[in-house]
């Protein structure tokens, strides 16, 4: 099939250099490599996980990935992307992050049974730098597609890392709070569980929710 | 200072080969790469996360990197690692992981907050094959410790699944349940929230709690 993806877990002898030489032989087929994880670094073997689209078939990569002296085995996997697929990020203080994560969880759930994907990924933090580095480091998270700020009082350079993400194409909900993060958000609700549940609703293709429709943004 | 890690976004031309570029230069530094997203497949530029370890500083592949005619940009940024920490994947039924999450959230809270990163990643999910990639693929996760398998019966290839995750490392605990997982898990928890607890206790420097010294595995 054209235009397909492979995702393929090498086992390679250890050392700098190897993804240098992997790389090459998936430029030389016109691979583009959409995410790499080295997996283990072992003293005798490691193992790295790449993804590639590739324009024709995977078959002749494959071959010539498995004749390379430096390569021990090839398996081919599941993409994250297919067994993952979209991620949702909730960062804030304990409490309130699990109930937005009941609500996304639960709405998860429904779609992901009628055939979407969606992921629910969560870290508690405390203190205005820590938790504007994690705001800004949720566009560098492979298919990460929405963020919800759940705490009591964020703003500061929690609002500037907002702003950033929001310019990079992220959706971020935040609950009603105190502070400046719910000016800078694309929609504020104050029931947390309503927050998961409305986040899911708003990235899942299997929900008729968008947010660009809705005729107010505070909830 | 000496094996030292650096974590960079690069902001260069789009293309096959890109990476294969980037990855020779920091061969030619004895870099050993840990891990690399590509982040965006815009038209005119493609921005790469890349996480590296160096024997020496990292000035002198920087500024190679930042001489190279693909590269627009350089920026160094904190490590995944570094912002999110240990992962703990909860896969499962809606209801139940949604409970879990609660009780590994609010501990994670409270060790995250003396100095732990811990981040506690989610998805609901349906149908033994489904559940049986979701759990192979954790060991393609980067970052993730430990898998609570939340579900009211689980058996035949998700037993498989975890006793293939367990033999790579991964500490995997198990709801109390109909079907063959509870045996093959490391723990067995009863209550759901506990469940959480414990699992982030199990992959916590700052707790005083290990799987090893438990009397018994079923709670």
């Amino acid at each position: 099939m054209a235009g397909d993806s492979v995702a393929l877990v090498a086992t390679t002898t250890t050392g700098p250099g190897i993804l240098h030489q992997l790389t090459g032989v998936i430029a030389r087929h016109q691979g583009d490599i959409a995410s790499v994880e080295i997996l283990e670094g072992g003293p005798d073997a490691s193992r790295t996980y790449l993804e590639i689209k590739l324009p024709d078939g995977a078959d002749a990569l494959l071959a010539e990935l498995r004749a390379m002296p430096i390569v021990q085995g090839i398996e081919v996997v599941q993409t994250l992307q297919r067994i993952y697929g979209k991620r949702i990020i909730i960062i804030g203080g304990g409490a309130q992050v699990g109930q937005v994560a009941i609500g996304a969880i639960s709405e998860a759930d429904r779609h992901n049974i009628r055939g979407e994907l969606i992921s629910v990924d969560t870290i508690p933090l405390v203190g205005e730098q820590t938790l504007a580095e994690a705001v800004r480091a949720v566009a560098r998270l492979p298919r990460a597609r929405a963020l919800v700020l759940a705490g009591s009082l964020m703003g500061g350079d929690i609002e500037r890392a907002v702003r950033d993400v929001r310019s990079r194409g992220l959706l971020v909900v935040s609950l009603n709070m105190a502070g400046s993060v719910p000016d800078a958000a694309d929609l504020v609700v104050t029931d947390p569980v309503q927050a998961g549940v409305m986040t899911v609703m708003a990235i899942a293709d299997t929900a008729k929710f968008s947010i660009e429709r809705l005729k107010r943004r505070v909830f």
